[in-house]
């Protein structure tokens, strides 16, 4: 059963505010009946969103009668829902529509949306809520179904959609793989996954243990990485993704003319191959771990400029790059096959440190 | 004003289940007036929990009938209250007593002891609760405030321990020195301090950032560490403290014999000097760290092979090493002068990758 959705972006319609819409859009547009800003009302969605689309934005929910979902398209820093959103959001409950969140802020602690809810007989979805409490054990796990996790030199540097696009690549390529989605944008577009950094941090490698456990009967596991190993807030909720799914590749995703870390402008992100390098060795402590290939994002340059950057990078690390929106993710599907036929063909069982 | 403390470790008393009330019998002694276990009721508390008191155990509450605090003295796996204790719990809040509990499992999530508690007006502390929510944000410390972290090759090696010791050791000195707890037990003795491992992830760095700002006026804060970065469970709340706390020094704790990690018995620990220089590497992508002392843990051992692992630790990694319970910490609280005095006159101001 299909969700009809409209997104809600009202007054913050920008590819970077609305990432979270964004990202809806391009892998669920299907469910997609409207995307709502009443200050662009009439304007169509791609130019503002990045995202093809025949829609244009919509001025108020009963422009879209026949929804049945509503979906918050804005990851505002704080997470809170902005005051003047909720009278709509209040007339969506009234109109019968589910209401879905991924906001640090729960629908569901709020009394007035839960009585609304209640009432009209429609659920709150806040896909960032969980209850997740164990931890890691090092279960084992089926030699076949090779996990790929996607790191980086900061945030927001397309981790999900290296992820998402390597999955479809390899999918494209006759095999048996799957997305694993470890955030809120992830869980929203695969249906699935847990929201790693608002799990409390004794269970977070246990949620990555959970989630490749979960999904082993694939042949390849494509994890959404979160933040960076050298990101000051948020390199624990990076090592959990880590430790706890035990990857087998690495895909490496840095964004051009990034330099300094994200929320902390004063501090410089490392050399790519320091972190590269920490990644790996952190990482192979618990299982033979290499990194596979590398996504560039050139979403703030031109084409040239990326494929200059695709060529040096393959020069400097030796392994396939490339920009996964321009280039599509086919290198590095046949990277993750490539590495999936070494690991099968390997006579060592299992890592030196396991017994 | 003093509490008078009941701890009860009924059926459980033991130096590793009991190892909460043991360390609050050891730092908070003068705050505990009785040790509740009727399976021993007369016999010396010091002979079964291994830390010196003139106690003996009671057998009932009326025992002890000046007491108005009752502490749950024991860390079992899970968390949870044991059946048996609730009406030993329910009895205490009759009596007039607060409760004060560590556990996973909070007191104030249990309709009956919050009932009780309200009619009898005492109070349920629960000590790992918390609604922390501030990201790490690379806050500027001052430069005179020395942060040394205790880290390990496991969990359960002593880093408490041997953070309180060095404390006190550098107050023997003369010196302005904090214990800065960031554990159950650690908050209970010190009355300070946030539960890092029940900390949402995405806010695990910024608790330890929040703590060290907090106490900054001190000249040596010694942190408590948690876990261990080899740790498949726990590494990532070890990771929030290296990065949070942005340590200028690391004292390294072990125990001798213990050659697999706790809880994963099938996977061996790595070389200890793999996993120093790996604490020193990640340290150092946000600050300058080095480790600056070993404590040598030799509770299972005799005396004399203790003092032949640490001279052989000194050889090996050429950086004093001591038991602290047998050897006292004034060698490392030596250890954390010499490192204060190199920081204050380095002419160099601030880390490179610092701006």
């Amino acid at each position: 059963m299909s969700r009809q959705m409209i997104l809600l972006t009202e007054g913050h319609s920008d590819p970077h505010t609305a990432k979270t819409a964004c990202s809806v859009l391009r892998y669920r547009g299907e469910e997609v009946v409207a995307v709502l800003d009443s200050t662009r009302r009439g304007a169509p969605v791609s130019a503002s969103l990045g995202v093809e689309s025949p829609l244009t934005f919509i001025g108020s929910l009963e422009e879209a009668p026949r929804a049945d979902t509503l979906l918050i398209g804005i990851a505002p820093p704080g997470g809170k829902i902005p005051v003047s959103w909720r009278p709509l959001i209040l007339e969506a409950i009234s109109r019968k529509m589910n209401i879905v969140s991924g906001l640090h802020d729960f629908l569901k602690d709020d009394c007035e949306f839960v009585e609304a809810a209640r009432q009209h007989q429609v659920e709150l979805v806040d896909v960032r809520s969980n209850t997740f409490r164990e931890i890691a054990r090092m279960v084992p796990l089926r030699r076949e179904s090779i996990r790929i996790l996607t790191v980086g030199h900061d945030c927001s540097v397309g981790k999900m959609v290296t992820a998402i696009e390597t999955t479809r690549a390899l999918e494209r390529l006759g095999e048996s793989a799957s997305f694993i989605a470890t955030g809120q944008t992830g869980i929203m577009v695969s249906g699935d996954g847990l929201p790693v950094d608002c799990i409390v941090s004794d269970f977070v490698s246990g949620a990555a243990e959970h989630l490749v456990a979960k999904h082993q009967h694939r042949d390849y596991l494509l994890i959404e990485g979160q933040g960076s190993l050298v990101h000051p807030s948020y390199s624990p909720v990076t090592l959990g993704l880590l430790h706890g799914s035990r990857p087998h590749g690495l895909i490496f995703c840095y964004e051009i003319g990034r330099e300094t870390v994200t929320g902390v402008p004063h501090m410089k992100i490392p050399p790519l191959e320091q972190i590269m390098r920490l990644n790996e060795e952190i990482a192979g402590v618990l299982h033979p771990c290499r990194t596979i290939g590398i996504a560039v994002n050139g979403r703030r340059v031109d084409v040239e400029r990326t494929w200059r950057e695709c060529r040096e990078a393959e020069d400097r690390f030796g392994i396939p790059a490339c920009d996964v929106f321009r280039h599509g993710a086919a290198k590095l599907a046949r990277a993750a096959q490539a590495l999936r036929s070494d690991v099968l063909s390997d006579p060592i069982p299992a890592h030196p440190r396991e017994d």
